[in-house]
């Protein structure tokens, strides 16, 4: 059971905390507890092993393809997390002999995972350790490790055992192969392998410590080398109230860096500055994103503070702020889930945190989407389109379309489900198209304008062009056999997202050159308008699907759980959506509905809604709070935050929801803080839900920071920058100056 | 702890039982309660997860090549063994909760394992389970699970998933890619993988049933798809006093097999069967084998008689008996160690076994040898040699030399060590040579040396004549830069073992041909004769090493110890022996050193030998035996038994030593039964160890079954045969006709 808001001081609300033990639970927390800096990620595996661990170790970009009946994904690299202890010939487990207590942290601000154990072994006294890690955010390549044993009873007999170990795989894939493993002055633990089929050299580094009391120990290390697996064992007795402190620094490289690094001497340079110092010096950064970054929750439930700082805490370790090569995975890189894949999320779910709050690193994330448009184009070409087409899911700028073909089995068939994402569920292209021009908006941007963003405007208006066919009958032009948002129904025509984001991509383009084909398409497309109820169908025919009672399903403990009563081709039929899908397009395009259209559509497609992505539930929060639906809004923020850090067990063993940390942030500063950026100008009006009394966050506008501070009765905006910008404040248009505030009130 | 002589009536000392459970010593377990039938080897993983199983599951002969970086070995195929329960929403753990009882036995007479546990979840009520499992010796491609759960003491809601799991890999390593999952019939879970390099599919099926008190249930079974993952799960209420009875049968096929199976056909004739009528079936089988070849001690200590039997069981679960394409794994099918790679043990350690007892077999693995014979002309040919060099280490018929280039870390330098065997330890083709004509005087099957015998003999002579080369000033042919069976010293010049065994090679070769080359060099070859104290040199400069106190490495618990302290090239400078090496020479080659010879150099070299091979022991029993030294060469067949069976913990995680259990039968047979090949002729002579009151075993001499028993007083040889054979009795030669027998006393 998760609890919250344990810190003190400095730390209050920083913390996450954990204080009970269960294996069988563990692949959440090893998730939701995952370290890194964008460069690496490191899943919290615990040192010692238990069955059901999945310890990951990810660094960005190494994409490999096992085998061509595989999809290209991140291999998982070689774990650097074990160290096994034993005590007096026991080997320790919380599983075993008493364990007295447990707690476990996950401080935020610092970014450092600790361990505190009271453990009585099956025979002997009482042991107190401590273990501590931290993923470097000053040092990319750096991972540190800590253990102290403090043997208070009695004289112990301490083994330890830890190493660099090559045997895990991704769920049973390998995409490594042994090229060297040594030891550099009998102290540095190397070990290099290589990926099948990409080819790229990762190099691992390891080295350990052992002081008794504070005094290195003269113990012998003896290396322990097999297979796949380099490490070294130490025996020693440590006395009676004496602390074992041991230290593991580890440094991981690849041959697919941005820049090069020697991995042994940068692990040398770290060994002189140990644990404490390297930790130090990583919280400084930390300090610094949070300086910048933070959002301050005043609330009378402390969860909701915390909540958001996980989010923002993941958000900054989930992508590498300065590598144009790669996107950002759905399980960023705190599990194999999607394999490392990017996909539409991306753009609608993080990239509003990004452009609003690091415009540098939305500007590496739309590089990407550049650099993939090659890939695109042969993606439209190859399905017979004009333009470009982006692929449903990306992993390396050269790889082209990665979305698997085949998922879980029918249960009516019996065979693999096939996956038809990567061909028609095709929203992604205009999804990208939008937020390059949210992007430019927010940032006025025209270099990137002009070297990127136009031309991928361009390109993805003349794939919808040519995607578009006429239909003699309607008079118009059609989008015909796509799937939306809702991945619960396919081959759906004029699915009403992708129709109305797909006009909107084409008017985009439309902005900067007058092409026919474009102007043509875009005028005629056919927009599904609201039937006399008000709905707006998601695509044709929907109104006439049969609608079942989802009650159970809505209740149900785990997602999917529809699956267990009806196979694809039979939810086919029936109103049951997985997730928002017009409701999000109400959000997205905000000022083409009136608010009665929005509430009407609301109301419809929510009762039919079972949320089972991770997305739905912040587009949920953000509309029900522009309805002025608050409670619903706050159950709903409460409901995206409890995606993956619930109050209870975390539920997702295969890694954190990207997508729906940027969800968080959206309910917050879209939803209560109501920021939105709507005709091309930014408004704030936030409204904060019951129990809240103060709301603090940043933003950064046209290059100038904003900091924006609410309460129950209105907004002081302070433009901390230099340059003045002009901003709505409720219903008030004003421009701010440089290092000026401005206050508003949200009463009536 | 093991312990033995549970059984009772028909299972009299055919039981070993294991009481205790720790998961960290569960390999061992693993390793020696392994099932198979000579095609499938399956591991004795529980089926319930714990920390640091390893599930194993190998079809002879599939060897696979993950990558040019590794050498081939068989892969671990999709695991089977897995059953996983919850009981009340509480996973069914051996360490959680209070385990009241868990006793596991293998049955060698039935080939059955079974595991009986009482348990009382953390919260609830005790509860029995029994599992049970099999590898059919009647069907090879057919394994029976069944678990059987009683609620005790109140209603349970239990939850099973079972199924295909192919995450599992060779120590990371992972040589299959999948092809298709799905279910036929919503009720045969099928997986079919092939392997990366080799091409190998590899097809597996399950199918599950669930009865309550004997009555098929409704359950709904819920398919479990997932990557390199199929499964199924049920859930479902069991009342107090009933019985779940749950049945797993599987099927394993490949494209490898030496006849094409349709698996789902077969399966479904197993299902018809059921779990009692296919294990009784398999029993029969087992029945048939133990009738043919049960070795009976009566003895004062049970052990022996299990441990003999063990010995026979694995024997017999080891080799494909009618498949000449592959020979036996140094571990057999029960794990990865030496990758499921044949050595010159099969030939020297268990090929005596076979061709005394099971001669068809002992056929099929010389007709391995020679399908292999183009790869060790090549191999000859590569190293600048005539005629044939044996492969060290061989896997697929086409595989040729497979010996890995690297091993453990070299303690001194950081290191992996180079493994020199595949290079220059050579006797293996003198060893093979060697059975070739121990088999054709055994068994006088003149066809085999027409078609295969003589070329296999003039090909090994012709390699060893262009191996030795012209030493002036001894004026005699040597063998230089070698490793002999004592692989602790490489590089060394004339080592004895590898020049008696030459020279022995090339003369059997001369039986058939007088090759002038080949008898130069037999001739000439220089073999080392006992110095003044009548001890023969190891090798060239053995008697100048330095002498060192081994004390603290022979009491020492684990093999290796040494290395420790040494590195391999430090080791290589001292009087040290990893096993028998001169000693095992004296054995092979009895008649050509006197009794005082044999002891002076056993003395020495005894001294000297820390046994780290587990060759070494048996060796040492018959020649401790054949020297009177009888105390110690009982020791030492225990020390052989415990190699893999101690009383204690089985310490071989990575498989039990095929070797070893040929060593067993040699203790028994070879020594205290002084069953030996001399001449050409037969000796049977028994001398019992103390506490023994009987011996009863069989052979097979020159196509007639003898049975042979022994007591304190003499033996009493049967012929079972139809045909008149020669044997010598103790001191007294004679002919025993067709079902006649000869009785004659031992004592002087």
């Amino acid at each position: 059971m998760l609890t919250f808001d344990r810190g003190t001081g400095a730390f209050d609300q920083f913390v996450i905390e954990e204080t009970t033990f269960d294996a069988q639970a563990e692949g959440g927390y090893e998730a939701i507890f995952c370290q890194g800096n964008g460069y690496l990620g490191q899943r919290a595996a615990l040192e010692e092993r238990y069955a059901g661990q999945t310890r990951n170790l990810f660094v960005t970009g190494t994409f490999d393809r096992f085998h061509e009946s595989e999809v290209t994904e991140l291999p998982n690299l070689p774990d650097l997390t074990n160290l096994r202890l034993s005590v007096n010939g026991m080997p320790f487990s919380m599983e075993q002999g008493d364990l007295v207590s447990c707690t476990r942290r996950l401080n935020l601000k610092t970014g450092e995972l600790t361990r505190y154990v009271q453990w009585k072994p099956p025979q002997g006294k009482p042991l107190t350790l401590c273990f501590r890690r931290f993923v470097s955010m000053a040092r990319e390549h750096l991972l540190g490790f800590q253990v102290e044993i403090t043997c208070a009873g009695e004289d112990c007999a301490i083994t330890v055992e830890s190493g660099i170990d090559g045997t895990v795989t991704n769920s049973g894939t390998q995409h490594l192969y042994e090229r060297e493993k040594r030891l550099f002055g009998g102290r540095i633990l190397f070990m290099e392998e290589e990926t099948v089929q990409s080819g790229i050299r990762c190099n691992l580094y390891a080295a350990h410590s052992y002081q008794v009391d504070g005094h290195e120990t003269a113990t012998r290390r003896l290396p322990v080398m097999r297979r796949r697996y380099l490490g070294e064992t130490v025996s020693m007795t440590v006395r009676k109230g004496q602390t074992l402190r041991i230290e593991k620094l580890c440094c991981v490289t690849t041959s697919r860096d941005l820049l090069t690094l020697d991995g042994e001497a940068a692990l040398r340079e770290a060994i002189g500055m140990g644990y404490e110092g390297l930790l130090c010096e990583s919280a400084a950064a930390w300090a610094a994103l949070w300086a910048a970054q933070d959002i301050r929750i005043d609330a009378q439930n402390g969860y909701d503070q915390v909540a958001i700082r996980f989010a923002l805490y993941h958000l900054n370790i989930m992508v590498k702020k300065d590598d144009d090569r790669v996107g950002i995975g759905a399980k960023g890189l705190s599990g194999e889930g999607y394999k490392g894949h990017s996909f539409w999320d991306t753009e609608i779910f993080l990239l509003p945190y990004y452009t609003f709050t690091q415009p540098d690193t939305a500007h590496t994330l739309l590089r990407y989407r550049y650099r993939i448009l090659e890939g695109a184009r042969r993606k439209a070409r190859d399905h017979g389109y004009r333009g470009a087409m982006y692929p449903w899911e990306s992993a390396w700028i050269d790889d082209g379309e990665v979305t698997p073909l085949l998922g879980g089995a029918d249960i009516v068939t019996g065979e693999s489900t096939p996956i038809l994402t990567g061909h028609i569920e095709q929203h992604i292209t205009a999804d990208i198209a939008y937020a390059v021009w949210q992007y430019a908006q927010a940032t006025g941007d025209s270099a990137f304008m002009e070297n990127h963003g136009w031309e991928m405007l361009m390109e993805t208006a003349r794939f919808w062009a040519s995607r578009a066919t006429w239909d003699e009958r309607r008079q118009a032009y059609v989008i015909c056999d796509v799937i939306g948002p809702d991945e619960y129904k396919e081959h759906v025509d004029n699915n009403a997202y992708t129709n109305y984001m797909a006009e909107f991509n084409m008017r985009l383009a439309l902005k900067r050159l007058d092409d026919q084909d474009i102007r043509h398409v875009a005028e005629g497309l056919w927009l599904p308008v609201p039937d006399e109820n008000g709905i707006i169908p998601q695509f044709d025919g929907y109104m006439a699907l049969q609608a079942i009672d989802l009650t159970r399903y809505k209740q149900a403990e785990s997602v999917g759980d529809i699956f267990k009563d009806y196979n694809l081709s039979q939810i086919n039929h029936l109103q049951v959506c997985k997730q928002s899908d017009t409701v999000l397009l109400l959000l997205l395009l905000e000022d083409r509905f009136s608010p009665e259209v929005k509430r009407r559509n609301y109301e419809f497609y929510e009762a039919r809604t079972l949320h089972d992505s991770s997305l739905s539930k912040a587009t949920h929060c953000v509309l029900a709070q522009d309805l002025g639906l608050d409670d619903i809004a706050y159950d709903y923020f409460h409901a995206a935050c409890a995606v993956d850090l619930p109050i209870g067990t975390p539920k997702s063993p295969e890694g954190i929801h990207s997508a729906a940390m940027g969800g968080i942030w959206q309910c917050v500063v879209y939803g209560f803080g109501n920021v939105r950026l709507t005709g091309g100008k930014l408004r704030i009006a936030p409204r904060l839900p019951k129990g809240w009394h103060r709301l603090s966050f940043r933003i950064i506008w046209q290059g100038q920071p904003l900091a924006v501070d609410a309460d129950e009765k209105g907004v002081r905006v302070t433009n901390l920058g230099r340059e003045a910008v002009g901003v709505r404040v409720y219903e008030q248009e004003t421009i701010i100056p440089g290092g000026q505030e401005y206050a508003g009130s949200g009463m009536a």
